[in-house]
């Protein structure tokens, strides 16, 4: 379902007329990720182990992606898209420390053709339903349903 | 109006009393760039095409600047500014798509002294006018008059 | 009380059974900061100067640490964090022009065992007391006593 990701600049990649994905070079990218042709990986992403992301996306810059995240063809994000996947982290030792507890990942996902605006954040576990419009700044608590608008700003908590 | 951009460090800058503008060498600026002498541009700032900044400015880490913006001289800008240009992402292919649409882009306009703490997102086409003061976490909606005072995290509609 | 910076990935650190701090290679230290044992350090991370962290921290990617922040052992902090050390920007030239005012830094402090979700921004001068819990997207504009819950999205201002 998605190519493996190559590297190249987007004149490179027009030369040889390929539709590979673009990866800007300062983009992070953690093992296990895979990226759809003619998606567009933006400067300064973090997308963590094992993320899928379909075909003709856009990810803005400054966007991190949780682990195990599925993102489907045709969506867009725009810059400083923010999401979550641990809905308790704990009190006490975090970072290389032998006793830091695992977590129940809840990554969230998103379908096809969702439009998302700047400096949205997901909450753990939401998804985002096929050609949902989110405007820029909203906190999103609660799954989106198919089609539907959240306003820029919007707490939305169904 | 504006110099040509010229790399260093300030270092070296200062060695030859010279006061080009400082720019971090992890930001990324596309091309068609313009910075004026003594201003400062952050690390992991993203300034997109023809973006135009006045002199003695300083523009903060995690800041994205939308094509085509202009910023005049004696600005402040905090940590992880936003601006956006596209009023309506559509719904469909993103990307490198060939049948992904193009758009009227609305960049921002940001008038001489106006200072702008962090986390500030202002939406397309908006003006901030000559001193305004706009406080942290403000979600700016429609232009500001000059002079004019945002308080921190306001959602400013007018 | 804080060790020196070692730089190293992971796998360096965990070969040798050290338990450095491991500092993203993208993350940009300036001068003076030190980092305690077993602390990561995410990528595209800025620690302004003189930063102090603690033992078995983790600092989340994007985030910005203001110059002189005191952060200690155990803290969790999210992707995106924001700090901020300046209450009143001044109108007129910043950058590197030689007549910017210096200001009174009122750099926050963070307190042991803290938990700082996504996207939370702290206002010049505030602590977040012991074992406190900040959810994602909190803005900070006072103190946190010990232990307290700030719910997410809240502007917290007692």
């Amino acid at each position: 379902m998605y190519q493996t990701v190559k590297y190249g600049t987007l004149k490179e990649l027009q030369l040889n007329k390929m539709i590979e994905p673009f990866i800007h070079p300062s983009a992070e990218i953690r093992e296990g990720c895979e990226i759809g042709e003619g998606t567009v990986i933006g400067p300064f992403v973090r997308l963590e182990a094992n993320v899928k992301i379909g075909k003709w996306c856009t990810i803005g810059p400054f966007s991190v992606i949780a682990e195990d995240t599925i993102i489907a063809d045709d969506v867009f994000i725009g810059p400083f898209f923010g999401t979550t996947n641990d809905k308790k982290p704990h009190i006490g030792p975090h970072g290389l420390h032998p006793d830091k507890p695992k977590f129940d990942a809840m990554p969230p996902r998103i379908y096809r053709g969702a439009v998302i605006g700047e400096r949205v954040t997901l909450a753990p576990g939401v998804t985002i339903g096929e050609g949902a419009r989110i405007d820029m700044c909203a906190q999103i608590y609660s799954s989106v349903l198919a089609g539907k608008h959240i306003r820029a700003g919007v707490q939305h908590k169904v």
